[in-house]
């Protein structure tokens, strides 16, 4: 029973074989990969502002997308058409979790407080959709970054009001991200940055962000708000320099602020390649420490300097993500959020499906090949026995705190010829290539 | 009585419209701009490695340096030319430090014992040409990235014999660089990263480092050793991904192993520019969080990715710089060392000192800018006025942590029609042009 | 009698000491440098679209800027207010030219006749206005990518329809351009590129985009447009790959399809660091390949990886830019566009004055450096003496092609023993900065 | 019977399930894909530096590679050893030539008379393993990069004696690459660009490339040498600009010179990336352009800014290098060369044989999905249709030169609303995923 997407038909799973665009090749939600379905272990998640909500504007050019919704003038009725239309599009993919901003499903008002009512009316809807259509919210966060009350940042702006306005924004949009049980919350500080510091206080904006993340832990604790609070690290675009530039950057901060308690980080493989790292360095990052929490999956261009937010189709990004993902024992509560666009010049609808489709069939790929690769621990056995030397004699008196620079130099006196062993980078590749290929 | 460069003359102030190439335009040692001499102020210190060892190669070609010592074949006696050059050059240039790596200044013998003894020797032999010359040791050091026992890391090696006999080395060279009255000590772990992580067990290395770092300062105590620890930031070069990526990469590895009260950074303009950032980024964060030790000052070519340590002759970055070193009250007991070498193609002994004069002049000229522009408080009553909000009303409540969400929100329904103002970007790029031009 | 800028007075050249910010320091448009004024130099020309109609918006954020013209929702009203506020604007900063594309200065209709309608009254509007404000038109120049018919290109769009659509488009530019005296006619192919090659024909794309240039040529001439025709080198951004990358690539692409005789390039800074050259870089090659026609002056960000078109402030890109100019006998037809726009957060009125006397003010500067230091020949002299040996013996030969490899290495088997001299780059980069910190 | 490498055995083809590291999973030299074998097509070529001489420095570490003729220490000697190494290196992998620079394979001597004697001694060794071995010479060509006297550059050097000492290298280079039965002959201008504008005559270096080119072609032509010339294109590394940026700058220069009849293009792929551009981008302007004429196969680290040259393992980028070899017609009389060195950790003999076999593998797959591909003709029909509007109606009358900007105004009058199709990048990618997963 369509309503906006009547072009197109429930995406199944047809098998590797298949001509079928609009059938998946790879991804069969109820196939069991180890000890889960590909469904429990990919906990895929429509962006809703890519797919309900965005134009294919660029910088140079007015959006070109046609969507069923186009024409419609009342701000109030297109929000509720997008949100059908989300739903709608959700089942036909089979995908259970929605990913929003505040302002992605509902328009501001004259001020504030309308603003607010707005929310509240779709909210409610979102709802009773959800019900309806027995979907899962997997996080809500706040769009302080589009409005040019935003110009110089939100929680870090030089101006107190726009820190206030800020403060109320995220306060609803965590009763709002509560109300539709949502499993996390994302901050992404789009503006939280600077463009020059001949105009810029860094100290004091950056203990306002920090007192701003303070208010938020109160404040969904006072309401039990108990889902996991993600940062999101981006290093440049839209400001020159943003203070969440990369995981490391961003544990310094809640280190420094006493917040590392409260958050761990939502990593988007466009983003890490920006700072100049891969996705897997990002997602290993946040592993050994703990804090790896969620996912947007998308891909950039490397030979482009912005974010390009492709649909990942790259069957070795996609590889390492999942051996990450499945080494951090799952993602869960995260998922992985397609924060991905379909291209300008994809503008028709059935476009968003299949962009879609591609990126989930590459990851129900990777998830097979990264599985099979875990599992038979042909890595694994690799580098724990290139680092032997660390579980035995003097390696193992190192990493037990038993000698000190003068014992290791008597050590290093007797042992200074020293014999290493080949990395075997490209033979480690050759393998790679061989489960990814063979899978 | 000039040995080794007798074709060169002492280097002395001229003034601006001095044409002689052998001549400072700016660089005035003994005038004093604020408080300070310019001497005091900047702490030039000569880089032994590209000034003394530096060959001219590059990944294609063979070195291209000619030198006064080429030619000497005993190892032994090629390091005391050296020694004896350095000495030499510093006093023609009127340059006060200098800092070394332990292989800089002596060669490796047949086993560490032998290489101890040549460095000990040396090391005799530097401490008495110090004297009479004068001379300070700004830093020492330990390379640990040239010899192929360090293929795979020092520190983070996946070798324990590697780590023992890094351990042995910084031992030494923690030694020899608190006989020679060395200010600091700065670790740069070049080799300190990864090439791939199919190969890496990335959160073993770095408890190594740590490891590693914390026995170092265990030693430095036991020893009485008091200089400043300092951690030479950089992101890429030689290995793909380094552990110190950036200011922030390093203050969250060492808040991660509480090793943040021993260690400042020692920040490099081109290391800087590498990782994405301004080279006054790396500054304003390591300053505002208390970090800033010493400046390896020279500078990148951003249309090349790697490390090109040319001689820093850009006068907006060397304005900013000493803006933020002023800022700081002070870069001691750090210092302006020049990690920069001529081009391969300025092979001429001349150059060395062409190379040194340029930096030079551009420091000094910088230094005069960026003294009258604080002075002025132009820049910093500008930001001031611009965040003005925060020392009032709302924003000062936010800053003393007097409100909540719920207040904020209270507030900002009644407040959210917001008013900003321009940041006014190319005004300040037009008055710092102004302060440059006209000084 | 000002109508749109009151609060911003006329600027006058107040001489470097000043500190008002609505003044020249160095812009002082009749004083002579060499045999020209400054004004006739620099033929500084105002960007229409950056200048009236651009709106502060960026890739995450809605537009900033607050306007004059601000509410008036009549298009065509909207037209004559920005038309008359351009002639305002250029009064006040005493710029005489000025450049536009047909879309910035009057908006598309129902369809492509009521467009030309449009533009056709505006067009009257906008000589009616040249006339009593004793302006020139620079060049003129047809949008060609904004609109979504674009999406696939223009004269190089897969869709035959597009293809039309842009030669009426360009020929009624060019009728416009010639109406009012326009010394140029601009090509920059926004969309003339690919995204992928999965779905491209570049052979097919090429081939048609010579066939429209050979067209534009055919209607210039027939209808007596005797301005010079420049194409404009963009590599990426808004497609993947451009056709027109760079120069070398522009050039390759007019001599293939005979068309080198008919068309000079206009540079553009930012456009030159994005394709990984030095501006001068560019203009260098344009220049000794005699296709230097027009510079679009801004600045990029190097560690950005996109178009950030700054007001150029950078005294050295200027100087160096100034100094081909020189070197190119001038740059007339040619101007100097301010192809830049205010940052997102310097949206008041005052700012945009504010960026043109920041950019007006840096080539003033730099030209009369420039200027001096071609005077003094002292890096001609050094070129000229470092290429010497190629005015005697067996150089001249060389050049004269009297030898053959056969000559030649006879020659070098008696002359294989080479001493070559250093190319002294630490020494220039000191004498450049010594010509602008003192000039 | 194995004297160099007799811990590595013959590698043969044993499937893709194989566990052998030292066996082919994808390369099968004999089986037929198309209408040739898969060695026909491939063309797999042994580069003699990288695998012969190559020693695993990098700019911050001394050598690491560990080879059975470490210890020789007559240069001669030491010659014969590698020559004889790597007829056995190619014999056991199979691969059928290999390429040289003349440096590569014997050493200088005390003048150039003893250099070139050195090497006729070499160059005779090496025609008598050629015929025993049964291999071919894919192409020679001259190191003028590597000694000092080059530091200025070869060809566009500032001194003329390095030019002339250039062409008597290039003059021998090509007699020995004539006597070897050498297919191709390749220009790598490594020097033949600039590091500063500062103190470059660029029209005179050009001018003397172009110079030296034509007295390459008449030498070629006077000694009967009918093998291929190629310029291989690099836009930096070592110099900051070198002047064959990219394969549209090597046709400007060659078409600007009159030399484009005498040359084809060596792409690189690691050279293409640093560029800016994909590989398959330069591909295809060489392939439509009629001059590819072979590659240098490898792989970058778009993550890193230098010349990484690894083994190429990514099968994205082999896929549709092969997809545009296969469109091309092949590749003979040029090839597939490793321009590839294993990783300086992978410093073992065995990891010479490994990079190889990762490479071979790659390719052979990719050359079997890029034959699927192809025959299926799924992407070219696709792009047919998407350009078909340019067979019929207008587009054809465009195509066929009927139409000029009048005619097409008068249709665009008539149809300027335009429809356009979406040019499907996610399908067009889920397919080409499809092709590389299913093969």
């Amino acid at each position: 029973m369509s309503k906006y997407f009547n072009n197109v038909p429930e995406i199944k799973y047809e098998g590797k074989d298949s001509k079928n665009p609009f059938a998946f090749k790879y991804y069969n939600p109820d196939e069991v990969v180890g000890n889960k379905t590909m469904k429990e272990h990919l906990r895929f998640t429509m962006s809703y502002w890519h797919t309900l909500t965005g134009e294919g504007t660029d910088p140079f050019g007015a959006g070109t997308m046609e969507r069923p919704w186009d024409g419609e003038t009342d701000k109030m009725e297109l929000a509720k058409m997008r949100m059908e239309a989300a739903f709608e599009f959700m089942d036909k993919l089979g995908i259970e979790y929605f990913a929003f901003h505040d302002r992605d499903i509902a328009p501001e008002g004259k001020d504030l407080a309308e603003t607010n009512k707005n929310l509240d009316e779709i909210v409610a809807y979102c709802k009773e959709l959800m019900q309806k259509h027995n979907k899962k919210l997997l996080w809500g966060t706040a769009n302080m970054f589009n409005n040019p009350r935003f110009v110089h940042g939100a929680a870090t702006s030089n101006n107190a009001d726009v820190f206030a306005y800020a403060a109320a924004q995220v306060k609803k949009a965590l009763e709002v991200t509560k109300e539709l049980g949502g499993e996390n919350y994302v901050f992404w500080g789009g503006r939280e940055g600077y463009e020059t510091l001949l105009n810029t206080d860094m100290k004091l904006e950056q203990d306002n962000l920090a007192r701003f993340f303070h208010m938020a832990v109160d404040y969904a604790k006072k309401i039990g708000f108990t889902g996991q609070f993600l940062i999101e690290p981006k290093p440049k675009e839209p400001t020159k320099h943003q203070y969440d530039f990369d995981v490391a950057t961003v544990l310094s901060f809640l280190k420094k602020y006493d917040l590392d308690k409260y958050f761990k980080v939502n990593i988007e493989a466009n983003h890490a390649t920006l700072a100049g790292h891969t996705v897997q360095h990002e997602l290993a990052v946040a592993r050994i420490n703990g804090v790896l929490g969620s996912l947007d999956i998308n891909q950039g261009d490397l030979l482009l300097g912005w974010d390009t937010d492709q649909f990942p189709t790259n069957i070795y990004d996609a590889t390492l993500t999942m051996y990450e993902v499945l080494k951090n024992g799952g993602i869960a509560p995260g998922g992985l959020n397609f924060d991905a666009k379909v291209r300008r010049g994809s503008f028709e609808v059935e476009d968003l499906f299949l962009g879609y489709i591609a990126g989930m069939d590459t990851f129900a790929k990777a998830l097979k090949v990264a599985h099979k690769l875990l599992e038979s621990r042909e890595l694994e056995k690799f580098v724990e026995e290139r680092y032997s030397s660390f579980r035995e004699g003097i390696g193992k008196d190192i990493v037990e705190g038993k000698v000190d620079f003068e014992a290791l130099e008597k050590y290093a006196l007797n042992n200074s010829v020293i014999k290493n062993k080949s990395g075997r980078q490209e033979l480690l590749e050759s393998i790679l290539n061989q489960y990814i290929l063979n899978e």
